[in-house]
């Protein structure tokens, strides 16, 4: 245990910054989720606030204004700025490529650093949902007392069924980190389970979902990855000290294209953890990664035996059930489908089967071995 | 028996005029098919040419140019005039309002028997499929050839399975017609019967689809109106009387509100054939009336899983099957359905079953019960 320093119960506005990586395609959500209009931009739970707006709104509270920074590809950086008009132009960071997330994350821990040395950052996905905001405020704030402590946080959800989708995080000891009453060690990282092994892990108990969610001091963070990958640190350190000046570009564009490509799960979690320096905040606040259609019915109002994503006058159901997205005004009419999935865009529709969500993937690949790329 | 007259081999040009009676609005269709755009104007077999040209391009041929009617309903005489450029105005008899079948045909075959005394005319729907056109005609000259022997000739459809959907024709004794080798006398019309009845007339043999085709010489046709209908007979005598004159429209305004609702299998066949006047010719052509989307995918090419009426570059099925109508260049996707109906057009998208096909009528009839007239 090399974890340094006490923490303080609760971080006030300033102290924390929240990072939101804001990327993957959700081809398993096409064709509501294109290569253009991936699906942190798409109002997926029918909010009137895309997953990436939903993300932000749900994080501001904990850092203050000014303490969100979003991390996207190029192609993304306009439509973003244009969801959050909040967002000053120096916490949108545009990656001139995909380098991964420990780049991405990196980065952006650097930056904060630079700007507020000392602070404890937070990695939150642009793309998943919570329902329990109340309890995911109060997770978070026991992940940053946590990380105060010295350790590289993690929050674990509280498994509600054997999911083979995500990865699980083995829970070790408690911490007793003043603050964080529910922090424990992570004794190891574990990769998505088949479906026989997430049945023995929720038998077992002690196993968490990995929602990918990571709390540390900034200078924590670096750290780990100086020690565990030094050259992706030194470029990290080279554009941070940059990115505040006019030279930001001209370093970009030298050094960016040279950082490898690395999961921040490897570069830091994983190394981390197996030397004790990893914590988990164990939590149960509705949340999923909204992975594809079927979870997305989840989401929706129940009130039909047709789950309806829009304008419940655009769907017209007749002993079925499942889920059906209208688009633009016209009607979709299903008749005696049951679990169907019926999603209507202007150029595509798809009708599939809720058992068949994780495979509309494989129908964005047919489309581009067509060289459909106009849908993709 | 009270056949008069014997009768020639085979009709000429000019001897025998075809009435269409181009309505219904084939609702199981929906939506493809609709009010303003009905059945029988819409290419329901990829060929290129809507039911009702290709019912027309298969009369022509036994009528001679200038030798087919057609009755449609006011709303629908414009569309019908553009598909029929080769229709003379005299010859597209549009009803100031529907008066039922009895009364289209006996006006059409009352203006055919003015137009030329002793015509033998033959009616056939404007919404059905045929696919032998040569056994068709053959069949059809066996028709006019009993006709002439001053018989009512129907067409009877050698049953391939035990349908619910059709009345049946019980077949009497041969008739021994010349030129009419397979003609023989009608015991009776019987109603669309049950599946366990249709089995049963399957079983027993010499039943017959009643497919609502009749030949007749209009004269004979006008004396059975004149004997089982005579109020009916008289408005249309007015009728005819004044078509081809400057009074025609005055005279119809006047009359043709005035005349009795029956179909014509009620005013003349059935009546007629209780007093043995009925004949039927017994043929196997490949006919179907394209009821609902189960008889639609019988009618398209079986080169994929997915059966398409359209272009198949706008069709990607995976490990499905069915049919799947695309519309206006959208691409329609389906993944892990079996024998799914799929139909896309501007302002509606239905997704049903095969097996459902024919409770298409209970969603356009919700659609109704909703007020949404503009989908109707």
């Amino acid at each position: 245990m090399t974890a340094t320093s006490g923490g303080r119960a609760e971080a006030g506005a300033g102290e924390f910054v929240a990072i939101v990586p804001a990327g993957g395609a959700g081809t398993r959500l096409w064709p509501l989720s294109r290569a253009v209009r991936p699906k942190f931009l798409l109002d997926l739970t029918g909010a009137g606030r895309s997953l990436l707006q939903q993300t932000v709104d749900r994080l501001t509270p904990l850092t203050g204004i000014g303490g969100v920074l979003v991390v996207t590809g190029g192609a993304h950086a306009a439509a973003v700025a244009e969801q959050l008009p909040e967002l000053a132009p120096g916490d949108l960071l545009a990656e001139p490529s995909p380098r991964d997330s420990a780049a991405a994350i990196g980065l952006a821990a650097a930056v904060a650093e630079r700007r507020r040395p000392g602070v404890v950052v937070g990695s939150f996905a642009a793309d998943h949902v919570v329902h329990d905001v109340a309890t995911f405020h109060a997770a978070v704030r026991e992940a940053v007392a946590t990380a105060r402590a010295g350790y590289v946080v993690t929050i674990g959800i509280e498994p509600d069924r054997p999911a083979t989708a995500f990865g699980y995080i083995k829970t070790g000891e408690p911490l007793g980190v003043e603050g964080a009453p529910s922090a424990h060690a992570v004794r190891s990282f574990v990769e998505k389970p088949d479906a026989a092994t997430a049945v023995a892990y929720l038998a077992e108990g002690g196993y968490r979902w990995n929602a990918g969610m990571f709390v540390a001091r900034a200078d924590v963070l670096l750290g780990e990855l100086a020690a565990h990958r030094p050259e992706l640190h030194a470029g990290i350190v080279k554009l941070a000290d940059a990115w505040d000046t006019p030279d930001r570009d001209t370093v970009l564009e030298a050094v960016w294209p040279t950082l490898e490509k690395v999961a921040i799960d490897y570069a830091v979690a994983e190394p981390a953890a197996a030397a004790g320096r990893v914590a988990v905040v164990p939590a149960s606040f509705g949340w999923d990664d909204v992975g594809d259609f079927a979870a997305l019915a989840t989401l929706l109002p129940a009130d039909a035996e047709v789950r309806v994503l829009g304008d419940g006058a655009h769907v017209l159901s007749r002993e079925s059930s499942g889920v059906a997205v209208p688009g633009h005004g016209r009607l979709l009419a299903v008749l005696g489908l049951d679990d169907v999935v019926v999603v209507d865009t202007p150029d595509a529709v798809l009708v599939t089967t809720r058992a068949r969500a994780q495979d509309v993937k494989s129908v964005v690949e047919a489309l581009r071995a067509l060289g459909r790329s106009d849908l993709l």
